[in-house]
């Protein structure tokens, strides 16, 4: 068997981001149907739509390598799921439910964050320049996303604490 | 049963990042050990000593809310080890080893930048002034060190493809 390359973990990666996002598109719209708030239902219903977008985007990837668009189990995406349906079944009759919402999906934007980061540098050392641009579109939407919920997060402080939230910032 | 509150979310995701960081102490060392470069190894148990720091200043915000400290089962860290270790398990003897061990620890910073973030906002909503500044303290750590590994991460596009990297950005 031949010694595995950066090609194979390049590869193994892209099929762990690729599934991830899958959960993540399924997960929005519960996520969504259960926030209280206006911003949280329209931030998780955008965002929906970036990650459709973004899935294209890894489908051109693969198609750039010559390989098929097939992802593989990732554990990680599928704890921090499993976190936030937690989160959704313990908080549903509280006030914190859109809170623990917003924060378990600034946990994902996270974990994609980390991957489009990696994936981008690993692009760049193999020479996949088209690939290196699809990335970092990838990664910009995941930094902005996670910017808007730190926004929805911060309302809270202001609302819950107008001078101390000035200090704290 | 009384309604759940902004108190009740903290303290569950206290526990969370608790348990975590538990994990992730014992999970650096393998990582340091697998690891090929001495930068590499040197991230990792410089890491390691970060994080015992870490679980005190945890410790302490436990004692500050009068709670015991006590993790909660993190399904997200457990699912990114594993996904580390399993790299580890594939790429032992491949030339790619360290760029996997390297984007395992981007994952977990990035799990743990999610949650301290949160935690942060959450401590400056609830008036606890002194955990904000806790958290702040692991939150700068972790933000260190994410920044350090994609130096590393760096190191390998510029070996790779001098000229490439630099126009990649």
């Amino acid at each position: 068997m031949a010694e595995k390359t950066l090609n194979d973990l390049f590869l193994d990666t892209l099929k762990d981001i690729f599934y991830a996002e899958k959960q993540i598109l399924k997960t929005l719209p519960k996520m969504a149907r259960a926030a209280k708030s206006e911003e949280g239902k329209a931030a998780f219903l955008k965002h929906k739509d970036e990650t459709e977008g973004q899935i294209e985007r890894l489908q051109q990837v693969f198609e750039m390598i010559g390989k098929p668009a097939r992802g593989k189990t990732c554990e990680a995406i599928q704890g921090i799921i499993a976190e936030g349906e937690e989160i959704i079944d313990e908080f549903k009759d509280s006030v914190a439910l859109d809170a623990g919402l917003i924060s378990s999906a600034q946990a994902v934007e996270h974990y994609e964050i980390a991957r489009y980061g990696t994936l981008k540098s690993w692009a760049t050392q193999l020479g996949y320049k088209d690939a290196v641009a699809l990335f970092d579109a990838n990664l910009q939407e995941e930094l902005a996303t996670d910017k808007l919920l730190t926004k929805l997060t911060k309302l809270g402080e202001t609302q819950a604490n107008p001078k101390g939230a000035k200090k704290a910032a």
